[in-house]
């Protein structure tokens, strides 16, 4: 069973991703996820180059699934905020990726044109939203959009003392208290 | 010049505080800790314990003293919001210390005694405003603390692209937005 390269490297990114989001990128050991992949580290090496380059490719492409798993619509503002909340409880690895990432201070150099153009899409987003009057015009879209995150990440950024619940009572209650909050961010002519 | 152990034990604190906010628990080394705290890793050894035990250490301090700089007063709750901002800006290394923690899944086996008063002396806070009729009752004083803090520290935790900004009028824009948002959220009688 000879693996093509397009599968040896989809399982290298599988083994790197799982062995970076629990150590992040110092922490992390090539061998391991080598060993895990079935590979030889030269030839991880041969495909991503070093550990840096290999966890850049991870971080990018968790920035990207992460930014298309949630879509913000012009009238449906709040639920954006619910739709954070379900991301982060739901792929807590993508959360880590860019956590390990930011403090590693790796900015990645070029933005791939897909994690950009779903940036631009959010942003056009909110412009419509406020045309439509579906949110208050006052706002900066890059700030709206920044708190929006904000909030629906708040509990998997609070210290692990806090958070962690796995009761459905309690995550239904977080998720509703970041929609709501973000209804009332919004100030909708309608709502208010 | 004789240092005292408590001199000592503060610069070998200094020292792995800057070393652990830039690096995190498996990239910071010992050995630069202990060369720019003038110390022998055997002395540091015998004051702190291991690497994992100094960075405990250091991010008890750093919790401790990250809630110490911000106090929720009932009527001012919004305010808050634009304080947690000012530390996200201000002690940049306080909230890597704590995110590099949460990544390494080190939970405090026991919250210091004076974070566990500073997280109750918020709680309470935010009772007293419902009772007072600043905050809207309907929220659970835990996820308003969450969202409060999240909206504070929602440009800290963008992605670096997005942040890292130095021109005081986005800062004071990005100040006044926390600001604003929490007042909406809280939905004071006398506001909306």
């Amino acid at each position: 069973m000879r693996r093509s390269a397009t599968e040896l490297r989809g399982q290298i990114l599988a083994a790197a991703r799982a062995e970076f989001a629990r150590y992040g990128l110092a922490g992390s050991r090539v061998d391991r996820i080598a060993r895990v992949a079935h590979a030889s580290k030269e030839r991880l090496y041969a495909h991503f180059g070093d550990k840096e380059a290999l966890f850049r490719e991870v971080v990018a492409t968790d920035v990207a699934t992460f930014y298309q798993s949630v879509t913000l619509r012009p009238d449906r503002v709040p639920e954006f905020a619910g739709d954070v909340y379900d991301l982060g409880r739901n792929s807590p690895e993508h959360v880590r990726m860019i956590a390990w990432a930011r403090l590693e201070g790796l900015v990645l150099d070029e933005p791939r044109p897909d994690s950009q153009l779903l940036f631009e899409h959010a942003i056009t987003a909110i412009e419509t939203a406020q045309a439509d009057g579906h949110v208050d015009r006052t706002w900066e879209p890059l700030d709206l959009l920044a708190m929006l995150f904000g909030i629906g990440l708040a509990w998997a950024h609070a210290p692990d003392e806090y958070q962690g619940t796995t009761d459905p009572a309690v995550i239904a209650r977080q998720r509703a208290a970041a929609v709501e909050a973000a209804r009332r961010i919004i100030g909708s002519p309608v709502d208010n």
